[in-house]
């Protein structure tokens, strides 16, 4: 893999080496090869993780993190250019940005700050994959850090923490009759109407955390009740789903949920913390200052809290468009390639 | 089978010749065998469904028709007594009732009026498979007849009529968005909350219809809407179950359905009408006569409807206890065995 290509064409060169979360070897294969053959860098590998580093014994040392595996592939390679825009699977969740990230690697040999480049496997399949977490586990030193960015999509504006998202499932109980006396029980799906009203009338916190807005959500995300089609069912059972600001930890979350629904048997069935912005911090702040626009709260929940529960702040930061990720029309602007590296080496470079 | 058993040893030997849906053969033989022995009945046979007539010329002419078919067994054969219960699989539903009818048909040589009793498979499966259905199609002139006493569990007390039932499936529809950013949505389970409210308020009808009182019942009896833990649903459904009482038909049960729920698309899944009681046709107002008590209403659907389709009136009557059918402990009371007989006689013999 040539790295002194562009950065469409090398984002092209990695959509076209396909990596679907499991199949991410020939591409990692790649990228070590050709972080190997940079005399700044020193590369480990873990799976089909791959990190590189430079140990200039700076002060402060940053990650860039991305993952390689993309969603199934959906008809939708090669990677083709159209106009502005190169389109093909995995050209905005997240190529492009771990193009920015090679082109960096390659580049900054003697950078402001150390950096950690570390590029990932199954970020897009079941949480115990992922790894990132896997990496933490057998090499927890390689993710020391004070700040990082994750090149997840984000229209190359920064995208700061992310909220926590908690499911749970809220329990209506009834008692079984014949639907034809129904007055000898008590229709569990009726009386499920009064969880509904509480989600009707949730009112939205909206809280600012280190100076971004976030905006949560309370969702019906399931509901299930009946035994058959004679029978007064005696449960109904409505699945939530609650998008938290991280200023609430998870434990906090599931008070708040379980508060929401005191009437009711409430099963937390799990919840991911989110992550503070941390915008504040010297090295996040430079970054702002250097990447320009107006920082936004990144409100789904991304592996930027895994480095906050790692103690690391962490943004969102990448070439790629969120609202289109994981379609089979996803593309990037490929200008946005190009804008994301001349930021980042504005604030790495300090040759 | 020898009909000059009594009715609680007739019963005993009806049981212990199991007949689960489908498998009817054996005791349609038998019973088929034991009424071709009896020179004042002509016997017909279709399938599974044995009919005996009497054929004296009377003016009017009765229909007593009981199912031979059980559930499955449920660990609960061979039958055994125990007090002054028999127990076992169809002791209650309904071959105590069927020994009533083959007493009957063995005694009464020359009954005031023309009696049809009708023996039949498959009540207990899938409408399409029921044998009454059937015999209607293959043989209408042997269902003629002015009133018909379906032998159906009713502890010995007249249930007239029957209300009917409709499923509807009640549709409300959202727009999906991802939970972190629910705003862009519309939660069509959160949507669903005004037919539950449409179900909490319902005030059921209570008609009274040939002068016994009916109590409808509308009841969810499922819901279900969902896409996934991270997803706004687009769609909620809805299963309502109408019973609604023999003054209405089912067009008009389908149109007060739509009615309660005019601001959804309501689909009708399947629909059966009711029966009228039809307590005051001469021949069921002797029989009232002859049975005493106070009929009440029938308040879940049985064949006797299928008997109003075809024109006649029809109640339940039976030694049976309806709120115990269809249980691994169902039994008959076998003194009500006689009873049933007793009183039928009295309606019916004219010697």
């Amino acid at each position: 893999m040539d790295l002194r290509l562009d950065g469409a064409a090398l984002t092209a060169k990695l959509v076209d080496t396909p990596s679907v979360s499991g199949d991410e070897g020939p591409i990692a294969d790649a990228i070590e090869g050709a972080l190997r053959s940079l005399p700044h860098l020193t590369v480990h590998r873990d799976g089909n993780a791959v990190v590189a580093r430079t140990v200039l014994g700076r002060p402060e040392r940053v990650i860039l993190a991305g993952h390689l595996d993309t969603v199934p592939v959906a008809g939708n390679l090669p990677s083709r250019v159209q106009g502005s825009r190169l389109y093909g699977c995995g050209t905005t969740d997240m190529k492009s940005g771990v193009a920015v990230q090679l082109r960096l690697a390659a580049a900054l040999t003697a950078p402001r700050r150390d950096v950690t480049y570390i590029f990932y496997d199954c970020e897009e399949v079941a949480a115990d994959r992922n790894g990132l977490l896997r990496l933490s586990r057998h090499r927890p030193e390689l993710l020391a850090g004070d700040f990082a960015v994750l090149m997840e999509p984000s229209s190359a504006q920064i995208e700061g923490g992310c909220q926590g998202t908690l499911r749970a499932e809220v329990t209506v109980a009834g008692r079984r009759a014949h639907t034809a006396r129904s007055w000898m029980g008590r229709n569990a799906i009726h009386e499920a109407g009064p969880v509904l009203d509480v989600l009707r009338g949730y009112v939205p916190r909206e809280p600012e955390v280190d100076g971004l807005r976030y905006h949560e959500g309370l969702n019906a995300v399931g509901i299930r009740g009946g035994v058959a089609g004679n029978v007064v069912p005696d449960e109904c059972a409505v699945t939530v789903n609650y998008r938290f600001a991280p200023d609430l930890t998870g434990e906090q979350a599931a008070d708040y949920v379980r508060s929401m629904f005191s009437a009711w048997p409430v099963t937390v069935l799990d919840v991911a913390d989110g992550a503070r912005p941390g915008l504040r911090q010297p090295a996040a702040a430079e970054f702002v200052a250097a990447v320009g626009g107006t920082p936004r709260a990144k409100l789904g929940w991304t592996d930027v809290a895994r480095f906050s529960a790692f103690g690391i702040p962490a943004v969102n930061y990448g070439p790629g468009i969120s609202e289109i990720a994981h379609t089979a029309g996803e593309y990037v602007e490929i200008g946005k390639i190009a804008e994301c590296e001349s930021r980042l080496t504005a604030w790495l470079d300090g040759s």
